[in-house]
């Protein structure tokens, strides 16, 4: 077989996702393809490469071709069903099939598995668009039924949820439904719990809390609490002098620190160990004296897969849908 | 702003990925990007479009250019860290972004749930690619670092183990650090339980026991038993006459049957109702004389992802890794 060229393959997988969406759309009935001279002028492909994905897509079952007359869908592939399944969009921020973050990971591992427990079918949506025109143009070009935006800007939200059932998970969104995380609650807690032990506890913030809206703020606000720290996140090397600076009774950071700091005062100041508090990004170190802040991921799935289905499942307008969920402080981390 | 013409968004996507693939592999140190007339020969792309993204990645901080020099990487990305993160990618059968299969989609949910745990980045491969020559070059292409396979053919997973550090969840592979998930401890169980309340049960399947190695076989084997049924899916439609058709101590079937079986029997033979086995398809509807078929896929992925922590930590070559895990008969659906 011809080693295909590295250009190649990117092209082969838009055939293939030409012909997926064809068939997704046919409702399970038999459609004719457009002919290999039509696909190869629209693709900027030789023909040839084009017949030889069409053979393997035959293979599969997904397309049938009759001699002389042209290649059709597959009304009988088995992963479509009588009733056409709805195809939920997932779109993240800055969308993309990479995931470089734990925490982004996390919520759409609960948001597959807790869209898995309905009949639906999914689709990751990957385009890196940020404009309306751009959002437009992939949700066309998508085929979805309805749409989970994740920490994606609320004018794109919006915009999705305009033109089909959307939830939106993360920030808020005005008159679009939503799952909100908070975390002024947990900053309450913690302020309580510190003052509880001292009369004005110094806090070191090494995270920079984007994800937990009203955290920081509520410590902050309260004002029995003198809190210093970074406002962005802090690079490793860069740990070791905020930790020397100053005699504290609390360090919030991210998970992925909490070894290093735990290790660092156990070797400097074992006797004036802080308070740690771990901000939950998906990564969970096992800390006997760590507070976690958990985020309710696996309860935002499940109220947006449950919102969708019912949003799918009914013609009429629904009244706007706000869930408000509050970060959890917790003693002993769970896997939840 | 021009509105993006439909064919254009894809090939963003490319640059976004080319310029995301040289960060990713820089290490944190700044690189310089490919002239903007380079790239436009070799995207076939307009320069004033390849411009319009880099502006964009520019401002969401990925690029940094410097008039009349040129347009470099932006070393201090915020998720780079100075030590890079192991990229692992996770490639499934007939690999999509598209996620048909609840079953497929619960599995990618618990793996990407157990990879946030260790530090790493996680990149869905997309690519259809059937052959060793193209998954060749969907790895060269993707640079990841170490990989997984989900139900992907044992040859294809046999070179991607001979290429970097991977992992195959499901079938058996060779020489190939393999989770493996056979279902013979829960037919000979399952045998067991219906021979006790009968001499010779008779068994309806109707699935197509494909992902549950030695299920069928180990009730088909069992001298006691009579089995009928299908060997392929059974379309709703066709449901009803096999129901009909005999007097059966239990029937296995997918969850997403179940409700319908159930109702069936409530109506037309309520005081011969059989004991009903559900396929865990990641669908659970909630019956409470209904047995599960559970795949272990939360140890699965525990397992998978413990693994690859550790070939990715060493350099030695290791034993060859081998685990079996049994699917359970449970009375009770746990959501693990």
């Amino acid at each position: 077989m011809k080693r295909p060229a590295k250009q190649v393959m990117p092209e082969l997988q838009k055939i293939r996702h030409f012909v997926m969406n064809i068939i997704y759309q046919s409702e399970g009935k038999k459609v004719k393809l457009p002919s290999l001279r039509t696909l190869s002028a629209e693709f900027g492909l030789g023909a040839s490469t084009i017949k030889q994905e069409f053979d393997r897509l035959e293979r599969e079952g997904y397309l049938v071709s009759r001699h002389g007359v042209g290649v059709f869908t597959n009304p009988k592939q088995y992963f479509f069903p009588e009733t056409k399944l709805p195809l939920v969009g997932i779109k993240l921020y800055q969308g993309d099939a990479y995931f470089y973050d734990a925490t982004l990971m996390k919520m759409i591992a609960e948001l597959m598995s807790a869209l898995s427990a309905f009949p639906c079918n999914v689709h990751m949506l990957t385009a890196g668009c940020t404009t309306v025109e751009e959002l437009d143009v992939e949700l066309r070009h998508s085929h979805i039924d309805a749409l989970v935006t994740v920490s994606v800007e609320p004018e794109l939200t919006a915009f999705a949820a305009s033109r089909m059932p959307a939830v939106n998970i993360g920030y808020p969104c005005p008159e679009t439904d939503s799952v909100v995380f908070r975390g002024e609650a947990a900053g309450r807690e913690l302020a309580e719990l510190l003052c509880g032990a001292r009369r004005s506890p110094r806090v070191l913030q090494l995270n920079d809390s984007r994800n937990i809206d009203g955290f920081r703020q509520a410590l902050e606000n309260d004002g029995r609490i003198r809190c210093s720290g970074s406002s962005g996140s802090v690079p490793a090397g860069e740990l070791e002098p905020l930790l020397r600076g100053g005699d504290h009774d609390c360090v919030i950071t991210h998970s992925k620190n909490i070894a290093f700091i735990h290790k660092f005062f156990g070797r400097n100041r074992p006797d004036a160990i802080p308070r740690l508090v771990a901000i939950d990004d998906g990564i969970y170190p096992d800390f006997p004296d760590c507070f976690y802040l958990a985020m309710p991921r696996q309860e935002a799935a499940r109220l947006t897969a449950a919102r969708l289905a019912e949003l799918l499942g009914c013609r009429e307008a629904r009244p706007p849908f706000e869930r408000i969920l509050e970060h959890k402080l917790c003693r002993h981390h769970s896997q939840s």
